[in-house]
């Protein structure tokens, strides 16, 4: 600290504002070129106050929910940084959708190794600026440091239901239907697919086939478009996240039913198709692997069909796949065509 | 994935409770042990489905801020872990206490180290029990993975504050005073003290006063005990994380004011002022480091002394420090003894 320095104060407008901007620091510099123009949302104060305040939509709840991802764990290092913030945002907003909340907003913790620079975090602000725009979810606040590790993102989303309409996972009933939206499996064979290039050869996949399947896994689809359908049918409902049969199997639980799935009825896309033709035992890692982000839910025997109806009108596909049935502690049982039950040697990801 | 597997269905409830148990993922078995307990709200379902779900207090805006801790980075890695988890929450506390917000709950996302088990987890979890409680600030969900980095803790942190009555840092108007909460440049000193054994003896500080600046760096004391105090009285305010100095320029350019702050004014505790004494450099140190957790305030200068009465009887000391001017751009100046200017080489802590 030196003694006296009268450099700024007398020196009229221009000289202050050229003082006032050098005295910003790197942080405030990294906010307002790339995250203050995402901060639309007049709660978010332009993101140069410590918080942001919102009004909480009238007569509704607010559903919570935070999911990260990690650099080399949730995705590739080399991944086009707008993919990676858009699944960033698309992995919670899958949240929102299976519990039939509507998008309000978002909070950023960003956490980046000191080599990432604006060549990442442009795209990566764009993507994240893209989304939040077409999803209507606005950036409210964040945090940013530096860290030694890989990229992290922590999303903390925002989403408003009707006073008690969150739709739950432990709601489903015996009778009820088992649907799930969209394709099976395919991020789980395109993440296969990513970290072994020989297997699109022994799959024998065309090049649309492999791409279709590497893209599912780089951007979820969420199904928010759908969101009043599975609010006004649902029983209940959760995104599938970690694989089809360890997800089936929390809702179960939670809701103390069984289910019986059909797996020839779990709908698959032509590309994961195709490489099931050649390798059959790929229906595991199919029924068992992560990063659908479709949502699976349960709804009475007599909604299905106008369920399905609704959600085709918002352009997504909606299959049944089984039954829930009444059962002790809740469990989910995968039937072949025989009707025998398929056992897995690991039903669900897990990071511990 | 095998053919049939009669294993479950038909062995009676106790068989299947075991099979059930069984078929917990990790990450669900180390939810249901350390975090569930910790999950009181309602809104939180026990941590069992996708989101929690909070009725959002009436007539109140609800105020959003995200901080997160790296390893390495924001606590040392051998720091105790419920250490570690008070500073989490403190340091997103202290930013709801500035804006006049009274805790509503908090999302934890947990990126954690292969090596991280739980010896680190019990006491994490039991840290972040005792200060969810104490500050009635209850974890509302979370998302936990593992990271080949450092512990990375990323909290999002929920307040409440009367609709339209956030504290926001533009409010300041020339002819308010300045003041602050408890003692400025504890914990800097603190963190000098962790990372240089020497520099205990160069202060010649007793084992108290190391003891107490390196406590202050540990675990911050967020005030949020004057939170009504600060939304009656305050015009403007934030908590000082990243420096008192770097932190008023931001709060003076937010409300187009500038600052006149006497240095001597500033509070130091015994064992800063015992430092500075045998280093007088460390003013800058003092004035300029971070992790202060202080709240910074303005407020008109007849409500000064009954804002430091109705502080007083939460046990948190006010003191002015200066005066808001009117000013073009924004800036706060630090004056010594002499109204001489002082300069600084780093005015703010950032990352970047």
């Amino acid at each position: 600290m030196g003694g006296c320095d009268d450099c700024a104060g007398s020196e009229g407008t221009a000289a202050m504002s050229k003082a006032t901007a050098a005295e910003l620091s790197g942080e405030e510099r990294l906010i307002a070129r790339y995250f203050r123009p995402l901060a639309k949302h007049p709660g978010a104060f332009g993101l140069i106050d410590d918080a942001a305040a919102i009004v909480p939509p009238a007569g509704c709840d607010l559903v919570l929910k935070t999911d990260g991802l990690i650099g080399g764990v949730h995705f590739f290092p080399d991944d086009p940084a707008d993919a990676v913030a858009k699944k960033a945002l698309r992995v919670n907003l899958s949240d929102l959708a299976a519990k039939g909340a509507r998008p309000v907003g978002f909070l950023l913790a960003l956490a980046l190794p000191e080599e990432i620079g604006p060549a990442w975090l442009e795209p990566f602000a764009r993507g994240l600026g893209e989304d939040a725009e077409f999803f209507e979810f606005p950036l409210l606040g964040g945090d940013t440091d530096r860290t030694p590790g890989p990229i992290t993102i922590s999303i903390a989303a925002l989403g408003a239901v009707f006073h008690g309409k969150m739709i739950r996972r432990s709601g489903a009933k015996p009778g009820d239907r088992v649907v799930v939206t969209g394709t099976i499996g395919d991020a789980a064979l395109g993440l296969l697919l990513r970290r072994d290039p020989t297997t699109a050869e022994r799959w024998d996949l065309n090049r649309g086939h492999q791409d279709y399947l590497k893209a599912r896994y780089l951007i979820p689809q969420p199904r928010n478009a759908i969101v009043e359908a599975l609010r006004t049918y649902a029983t209940a409902a959760m995104d599938v996240s970690d694989g089809l049969v360890g997800d089936l199997a929390k809702l179960c639980r939670a809701s103390g039913v069984a289910a019986e799935i059909n797996v020839e009825s779990v709908p698959l896309s032509d590309a994961a198709r195709a490489a099931c033709a050649r390798e059959p035992a790929l229906v595991e890692t199919i029924l068992t692997g992560g990063d659908d982000y479709e949502v699976i839910a349960t709804l009475p025997a007599d909604a299905v069909e106008t369920f399905r109806q609704a959600a085709a009108l918002a352009h997504v596909a909606v299959t049944e796949i089984g039954t829930v049935v009444a059962a002790g502690e809740g469990s989910a049982r995968f039937l072949d065509r025989k009707r025998q039950m398929l056992s897995f040697t690991r039903p669900s990801f897990s990071h511990f």
